[in-house]
Parts: structure tokens; sequence; C-alpha cells
């Protein structure tokens, strides 16, 4: 009488939690300093001096009801509130507290959003590349993700795909940019074209479709650029974040749903949210979290090394006669295998003890990730191991 | 487009709530310290120092990636086998860390709970009188509560009623000791009674029945007591525990859950909890908390203040002739009101700068709750105007 559902789930192994298994294991054997484990998106960068000091000092003088007491349902008000104007100042937004709900890291965020929005058997459309959480995520909120085919010149969004899987049971579009596993932003013209797109459909189907943007990469970009901000070509977004990255803090669980305040129906969004966190159990992210996040809204930890890394990556893979597009932010890259079958292509791999991860399971075979959020010292011992794979195993048919 | 269920939600007011908004700004008018503001189960007592010791000392000297990395999807392991080894020592339990999945908090542990043993459609029931949260945390699963009326003699069990309640569709039974509203705890009679009824249960319909044991106030008792610990008595316990009120960190939201040993499935039970997680966004409690509490696994905050409380206003009520079950734990009391209408009661009560809450919403109606997690000087300070309601309220009909 245990749940089929999720006993069922039980038998089907995530790829990514497979492989760096596999490399923790085989760390013990020859050391983990030997494994060049590119497979999992863990920020390794410091956590910023002020976000440790600022918790210190609330442990030490903070009021303990303050800090430790429930927070209200909705989250706690002064930290909504200076949120919305950190998203204002940064993105000429209009939020005010009442569009902002805090809550424990981006697949909370998530959680909440795809509830607000859709009513069991609808569809939620995403775009490969895509995070496969994302199925999880969507599935068992009793909705269903639709995955539209990659745009792989450029991981850009793949317009007449799109087309070809919208209909009317479509009630949200779930997009990640700058994206996991591809490190593309989305551009300006791709959201406003997407914009365009849902608001023709919208008067077709005479309903709303909405933009899930789901941003936890958001300040993690190179070459000096910024992000385009989704919200901000769009009215009916809800902005889905997380610290996991930007802080280098996934362990501290905290992250906030953003409703853009011309949305309608925003003004009952959030309460809903509060609902939906009652039959989700989630209830709040942790009060001290929530406060130290709150003083540390411009801070970032230093992630210049991801940009290093991006670079020392991007040159040799060309260098070896890659087909890849080049990221410009997160700390993955995707480039084609040097054969269809990405998982034998992985498979090889580990020969050579690199772990790379098969890009089936973002829904783009025939490429493969590398998640490079390691130490740039590791990238570059890596490099002849890289190099002493490609030849050994396809250096004959690329001559 | 906008979910229906969680829209409709919203016109359905919380009483406590709303109480404890009334109470906050009837504060506004005449200061908070004269309201008597019985009304939210918030602890007031202070976080125990070691507690907040083990959180400063982790932020100056763990290795950051420990303190704010990922959790491990099944939680710490090492937090999980240190909670393990408490219960068995504590309750004789046989716990390995296979057993054990952190959350956080009570809301998170049985919404993970009634996800493992409960399909949708199937019924779970619970007894009166109860924590009206229950509704959403079942209700919002698929799963639906049934609510078994209250044996107001003494709050044990009404083994009749649940008779009458029960059916093939009943996949679990929820309980609550020490009880949130009636602050009395289930004896061994009653637990024994329950096990052996469930048994014969499971027989005459051919599946298991689980025991779902909220014990968020378990260390909460007076007298120098010990609350029997349900698992001992019933091998398909699933025990939901949170520290908010034995540390008195509700804002920390941190917990477990822990599966009985002998349970048929034991093995399957905690990695489907990894699997339930992934869908309801909840992904691990905070990090850096999760390795608090477990080095703070035999600290409770000094909970002294609950039992003079309990003692003032049990004697006080009883002189001022109220029906009543004395509570041996918690920190509520649940009384018979002087007027059927419990709701008119409470509201006459407010004349008094009284806030209680009616039982209705816990299931129980006629009766009224007052939480004393107050300071004990609010509490004398809110006898005399107890004396006044009762008197000039109901003198002459209980003369």
């Amino acid at each position: 009488m245990l749940s089929k559902k999720y006993r069922d789930m039980l038998s089907a192994r995530s790829v990514i939690r497979s492989l760096s298994e596999y490399a923790a294991a085989r760390g013990k054997q020859i050391g983990y300093e030997n494994v060049f484990d590119y497979s999992l998106g863990n920020p390794s960068v410091d956590v910023p001096k002020s976000y440790t000091d600022t918790l210190i000092r609330l442990l030490r003088e903070e009021n303990p009801m303050t800090l430790h007491g429930y927070s209200p349902t909705l989250t706690i008000p002064a930290v909504r509130e200076a949120v919305a104007h950190n998203l204002n100042r940064r993105f000429g937004m209009n939020y005010q507290k009442e569009h902002i709900f805090m809550v424990s890291g981006a697949a909370a965020a998530i959680a909440h959003a795809v509830r607000l929005v859709a009513e069991p058997g609808d569809e939620i459309i995403t775009f490969a590349p895509f995070f496969p959480e994302y199925h999880p995520y969507v599935d068992l909120s009793g909705a269903r993700l639709k995955v539209v085919p990659a745009h792989t010149q450029d991981f850009q969004i793949h317009f007449e795909a799109l087309d070809a899987a919208m209909n009317e049971k479509v009630s949200a579009v779930l997009i990640n940019t700058p994206n996991n596993p591809s490190g593309v932003v989305y551009s300006e013209v791709t959201l406003k074209r997407l914009s365009s797109y849902l608001r023709d459909k919208e008067r077709e189907y005479g309903h709303e479709i909405y933009l899930i943007s789901d941003e936890p990469y958001r300040e993690i970009v190179f070459d000096g650029m910024t992000a385009p901000y989704p919200a901000n070509y769009y009215e009916k977004t809800i902005t889905c974040y997380s610290w996991s990255k930007s802080l280098s803090v996934p362990g501290d669980r905290i992250g906030y749903v953003a409703v853009h305040p011309d949305c309608p129906g925003a003004e009952l969004m959030i309460p809903m949210c509060g609902q939906i966190s009652r039959g989700i159990g989630h209830n709040c992210p942790t009060a001290m979290v929530q406060l130290a996040v709150a003083e540390n809204l411009d801070v970032t930890a230093d992630m210049e090394v991801y940009e290093t890394n991006r670079n020392l990556l991007y040159d040799e893979l060309i260098k070896l006669g890659f087909t890849l597009v080049r990221p410009v932010g997160t700390f993955y890259i995707f480039p084609k295998a040097l054969e269809e079958d990405a998982a034998a292509f992985c498979e090889k791999a580990k020969k050579y003890d690199l772990i790379l991860v098969p890009g089936d399971s973002f829904g783009c075979p025939g490429h493969f990730r590398m998640a490079y959020c390691i130490d740039t010292e590791k990238v570059k011992r890596s490099i002849p191991a890289l190099r002493r794979f490609v030849q050994e195993e396809y250096g004959d048919a690329r001559l």
C-alpha cells in the first residue's frame, strides 16, 4: 500500500546523480583530485564574507522571536519589500512587496508557480535543452511537461517546433535563461518574439498563457553583459529565483517567486502561494536566511572563476574540433559529442577519468554537458586528459 | 486561468489567524501588553544558548561547502545517523540512518508521510480535537481527511466513533500526542488499543493501515512524565517531528520523518521521500540548521514556563467552574465554553481583551482553546479579566 507513483520512481535513476556517485567512488580509488568530475552543478566558490557576517550578527544581536519565530504565511514583509525594491532598481520594474513570496529555493519557486497556473491535466511547455528536474517539478503537480526540441545552432527558442507543440491545454511556458545546460542567454529578440507569439495564442485560445521564468543563473553572465530580464517583455511572467548560485549557498534553500505587477490577478497570486504552501508543506524558508539575504541583495560570490573556466574549456574544445555554442553565462558548456550516441561518448570518457553527462536527459541527444563549477587548477589539469581522450578514441575518424 | 482550487481557498479565512490579527490590531490601540492574546501557538521561550553557539561556530569554522552546499537527496547522512541513535537511546528503538529523512518542519514531514502511503481518493482518519492545518496538509495531497468525533470526557480516542468511520479506503490514521489543542497525551492503554484495532482492520481489509504520528510537542510534558512513543506500539508508524517547540525555533524549519524499521517496505520509504521531495519542491531543509540540531539533540529550551502557566490557568478555570480535562503537555488548554456556541463565547471574551479560539475549527464545538505560550506575568494579569468576563457575562446563569 505504499504509493505506486513514488515507488515506481525509485527504479528511474538520475543519470547525473549516477555519474556523480561514480566520480566519488572512483575518487576513493585514485584520489578525487585525479577525477575530472564535470557532473554536478554544485557551486564551488566561496560564500561572500558579508553574508556570513550578517548571519553571525543576526544570531548574536537579533531578537530571538524575530530570528527564530514563525514567518508570516506570506513570508517576512520587510524581506519581500527589500527584494521588490532591488528588482525595481535593477530591472526598471514596479514590484511591491505584494508581488514577492520568499521560497526555499528554485525548486520550491517552480512548485508554487506551476500550481498557481496549471490545473491537473494542463500542459506546461519547456524548451530543450532543459534541466531534467523540470519533469518531477511539473509532472508530480498533476500538470504535464511537454518538451520542445532544441534549436541546436544557437540554443535560442525553436519557434517552429514551439508552434507544433502549442495547443489549447497549454497554461504556461517554462524558460530558463541563462540556461542549464547550454550556457546560452535568451536574447531580446527571442524574448520579444516569444512574448508576441504567446499573446497571439492567448487571443486565439481565449485564455492566459503564463511565462514561468526560472532564473537561478541570472547573475552568472560573462563578457560584461547583463541577461535580459524576461518579465520586461511579458506581463504574465512569474519569475522564479534562487540565491544558490549567486551567493554560492545552495544548502541554505532560499529564493523567491515574483509576480509581474501587471499580470491579471496579480493581487491574488501571492496569497494563493500561501495556500499552495500549506498543501506542499513548504511554510516559509528559514527566517534567519530570509533576513540575511535581504541585507545582501547587491552581493554576489566572486564568480570570475566561472568565466575563466569557460574561456579555458571553450578554447580547448574548439581546438579539438568540437561543434559548440559559446556559453555566455552559467557554469555549463554543452558541445556536440564526437559520435551520435552521447551516452557511448561519455562512457568512453570515463576511461580518462573525465566525467561528462550525456545530453539525452536534457532532451538534446548527441550533446554532452560539462559543469565547470570546479577549481580552475583542475580544469587545467583536465585538458591533457581531454586531448588524450579525443585523440585516442576519435583521432583516426577525425583525420 | 489561475488555479481554481487555490483561488477558492482564499475566501476561507483561518479563524486562528483572524483572531491573531485582531489581537495585533487591538494591541496597536491599547498596547499589546494589555491584550491577553491566547490565539497563536508561537513559542515564546528563549532559544537555547548552545544551539545559537553551534550555529555561530559552524558559520565561523565549518568548510563552506559542508555548511552551504547542497545536501544529498536524502539529507545529510551524519545528521540522520545522529537522530537515529538519539531516538534509539531514548525510546528503545532500532532506527538506522536509512529510516530517517530530515525535513523543514512538521508540515513538510506530514506532506511526505501522506504522499508515502495514500493514493488520491484514499482516506486518512484523524481524531478531534485536531490541528486544523491537517485539512490542507491531507486534502491538497489528493487524499481526504476524515475526522472522528472527540471523546470529550478525557480526549483519548473515541473508539466507537473510530469504528463507525473506518472503511476499506482508509490508508492511514493520523494522531497528534501530546495533542494540540487538548494538551492531552495518549496513554499506553489508548495506543495499545489503537494498535490492536488497526491490526484487526488490516487483516479484515487485506492491506496495510499506517500510523502517522505527529509529535512536535513530544518534549513538552509536565509533572515529570514521559509521553509514550507511539512507534513502540505499532510497527507501521511514520513518526513526524519538528524542533519548532522543543528548541523554540519554528522559523528555522527543521524536523524529520522516521520510519519504523519493522514497517513492511521500510527500506523503500525514505528513498520514496526523496522522490516526493522533488515533486513538492522541498529538496532538504537548510543544511546549517540540520548540522546545528544534530549537535543539540538532548537540548531543549527551558519549558518550565509552560508548566507554570498550565498550573495557573487550570486552577483558575476550575475555580471559575469550567469543565475541562487537565492538560499534561503542550502549551494548550481546551475547556468547555460556558455556552453552547463557543464562537459566541469567544466573541464576548474580546470585550475583556481575552483572545480565545472557538473549538469548532478543531472539530470540537462547544470548547475553546487557549495557547498559553506567553509570559507568566501576562497570564497572571489575564486572570482578573477572565474573572470579570465569567462573572459579568455568565454570573447569573451560574448561580
